[in-house]
């Protein structure tokens, strides 16, 4: 049930007894319909738009303007419910679409970002099904200052060759969730679907959590088997840990986190196949500046280990709040590897774009409106 | 206009009576407006995702474990609206996406479930225009045990080499509906758009059913001219005939049908332009076995004409009630050919999947939440 | 916030003043979230199918008969909300998908006609982000008695041979809108990204209306630099001016417009880059025929510059009113170039359409429902 659906029947019953003293009868509204497709989803979104500058975006080392979408979050329209089955129990559903809103393009597959019904009962926790994002990436993403932004953040993905990244949704999956008092716990498998075998393709994550007053803390631990196609029963896997926590000051808050990556590969070892470990650090801090503006800075550093690119950026953002739901921003980023001579020392300041350069800026404008 | 609105307005008027008795002035609430485009819509859908598991799912035999939409039906994400014009006149429109969720893509065309608009007049009955389900499919679907389940039914297509099937949704569809009495007849036409060409890529079909008391029946017609290239005024005809019912003792329903399939080519008739005739029986029960369980099972036997192969898979569910709109579920198919020696003798659980084996096993528990 | 929510918060407020000088509480209604999702967001949408027959749609001469999805106007679901900042402020964003309600197919990019969010403060204007109609688009459709019906509408883009159109539509776009008084003015830019270009792959155009009484006027510029890569910054453009206009006498509309488009290729001039010029024209009216009944006709005609084509079309429709938001309509087109010897003297009453002849006819019949 919605919150508006919510409200009219309180309002039904409060009226209602209203004019039930005052004799009147009120039976159509009374007779709101148990089944009402309508008042059983929840249509929600995030369109966020902006202008972004950013160096180096070729080989040759041109800039681009750019209208670009998800400055601060990736926008998108989604669609959920919730029903409470008594006892306790409750279902929900959820099903959300990625919007490239600067072109009006989706996402590959369109309900992409979540497409899972669950089942929860008080005390014990939940059983989601279907696609959703990983016990890793839900959280970790309080605990990154910039909040996953495509537009500068490395906690999920950093922009390096090889790419090193956790999982952040799967296919497939079965997770269960609960919270303990001020502990919440979570784990997720995706099933790989490979006839005949039970590790090809699948995706695994287990994570606890603790939020206590001022302070939040995770630790996560991801495996991936993607695009194992050696055997049938072997498989290459992407292993994340990743340990965060937010302390909050009350004037400031405080970001800190790592994410430890290695890729353990089946078959010959190569470029396009390789071996390697490395490690993100990132630390940061937000503060109000006023009584609409808020500021968010830090860096990100990856220890590549195997070469010495180690790329370091220093991210920032500022919101400009015009109401609880609409806000102005600006943000800003600016990153480098330690050595500029080769494809193994390259970066960039954007996680899913192919890093061309050993060094990248990027500032940008928007506006972001949740509905 | 939806339940949700038609709640809002009855307490409207119901408070407004009230406020105006009560000498209040309710300006802003009565000045709901008429062109209000929310009110117009209703969403609703499926979530429906479980666990399945399946023997014999490659050629060399083995099984595979699932997570798999749709085990009792397909997931989906719609929209529709209802226009009331006045004298028994009505306008009614249906957008309806697949939602295959366990990976969180969308059918190969959006709305290709369901995008139509139509015309009712109350004792004459309505047209409708756009892509929708056919007609047989409409009349058939509640006189199958398995609801048409993509695991575990057959009715709507028999997982054999040459598949044996009736149109199922039509695109560039004009249809009939009316009801009259205990009576209900459709007709659709599915223009094929070929240039010069009445018959190419065309569909046809037409029902009559029987609704009175315990008893369901209905039988149809349908006529397919998909893939006809050969000519633009020939083509390759797949003609289904359906008669099925349902008989409801109370204890127990009991569900039976027969739908006789055959392809007419046009052109050479080989492996890929088969001419084929094939019968497919059908025989169920379901029962409530306590307040909260139902039992559902039975069989599907296809008589393959020109091969010995003769298909039979017996099927059952159990739907577990948490709600009215929410159910845990279990389902079991067991598919065999009756020989076992070549690609005619192929068969499978699964109606939209290529049989690989001459018998298959399944054995899925899931959740489906509608909203 | 939809007027759905308006109403019920409407009501709330209304209902408890009188709850509380009738000392009842209305505690829940009152907490009616501020941060609601459904309410924030409106659903609507246009479903638009007839059946078209259609001659001369083959090289060699034969006719279709069609199920048509947009006869009037382009199916369509949308999205869309409206959030009061204060102070004259406000945000909006706009979420809205093309419909091909015949096959259930969706455009190329889902939310292809509209994906912005804009900020606007009453007295200066606005800004939008995203995807959007241009304003030449949006300042000319109501001056186009077919509407910019796919069929039978050349103002947007007319079926010749080369195509002569304007910028409908453009991504990575920031639009300018504002009105003071009676005018109102608009200017887009759809960024190329194209790195190290301010050119290639851009959009510009920039409009100025006027709207009092019965007269409503504009003129528009729109520069497509589509398709340039030539050089980084060298681009070919699409130039067009547009200035239309109508005038409402009470018993009948007249509308007119002239549409100049000129292409300056970069790079060799070929068939396939053609360097032209060519000039269209409109004249049309409409008049209420009945209570119910309106009727729409006119002419379009292109000057082709280098060709003596110069086609012609004849359109007209006529409206049957069910309801405010329902019709049945008829349409019906005769386009013919001058002279018909050659790919330039091609023609076709479908603006969306390659031509094929140097005549042809269309006539349809269907519904629209909007929501």
């Amino acid at each position: 049930m919605t919150p508006a659906s919510r409200t009219t029947r309180h309002l039904t019953l409060g009226a209602a007894a209203l004019c039930s003293a005052l004799g009147h009868g009120l039976a159509h509204a009374q007779a709101a319909p148990a089944s009402n497709a309508s008042s059983n989803v929840s249509i929600y979104g995030i369109m966020d738009l902006g202008v972004e500058y950013r160096t180096r975006n070729t080989a040759d080392g041109k800039g681009v303007l750019r209208v670009n979408s998800g400055g601060l979050n990736t926008s998108r329209l989604g669609f959920k419910g919730k029903e409470d089955l008594g006892g306790g129990l409750s279902a929900q559903f959820n099903l959300e679409s990625e919007v490239v809103a600067d072109t009006g393009a989706t996402g590959s597959a369109f309900f992409g970002r979540q497409a899972w019904v669950g089942i929860d009962q008080q005390g014990i926790g939940g059983i989601l099904l279907g696609r959703m994002s990983t016990v890793a990436y839900d959280f970790t993403i309080g605990h990154d200052f910039m909040g996953f932004a495509p537009q500068y953040s490395w906690v999920t993905s950093t922009a390096t060759v090889p790419s090193s990244a956790f999982t952040s949704r799967i296919s497939n999956a079965v997770r269960y969730r609960g919270t303990f008092g001020a502990f919440k716990v979570g784990a997720n498998v995706g099933l790989g679907e490979v006839s005949g075998s039970v590790n090809a393709n699948t995706s695994r994550g287990v994570s606890v959590g603790y939020d206590e007053g001022a302070l939040s803390a995770q630790i996560s631990l991801d495996d991936g088997r993607t695009g194992a196609t050696d055997t049938l029963h072997a498989s290459t896997s992407n292993r994340s840990w990743i340990a965060s926590g937010t302390y909050d000051f009350g004037s400031a808050k405080l970001y800190a986190g790592v994410r430890d990556t290695s890729r353990h590969p089946v078959g010959t070892i190569s470029a396009s196949n390789p071996k390697f470990h490395s490690t993100l650090y990132w630390l940061g801090v937000s503060a109000p500046l006023s009584e609409r503006i808020t500021g968010f800075g830090g860096f990100y550093y990856e220890n590549k280990g195997g070469t010495d690119s180690d790329p370091l950026m220093l991210a920032a953002k500022l919101h400009y709040n015009l109401s609880k739901r609409t806000w102005l921003y600006a943000t800003a980023g600016v990153a480098r590897a330690k050595s500029d001579n080769g494809s193994t020392t390259l970066t960039g300041v954007y996680r899913d774009q192919t890093p061309l350069s050993g060094h990248q800026a990027g500032l940008g404008v928007g506006i972001q409106h949740r509905f």
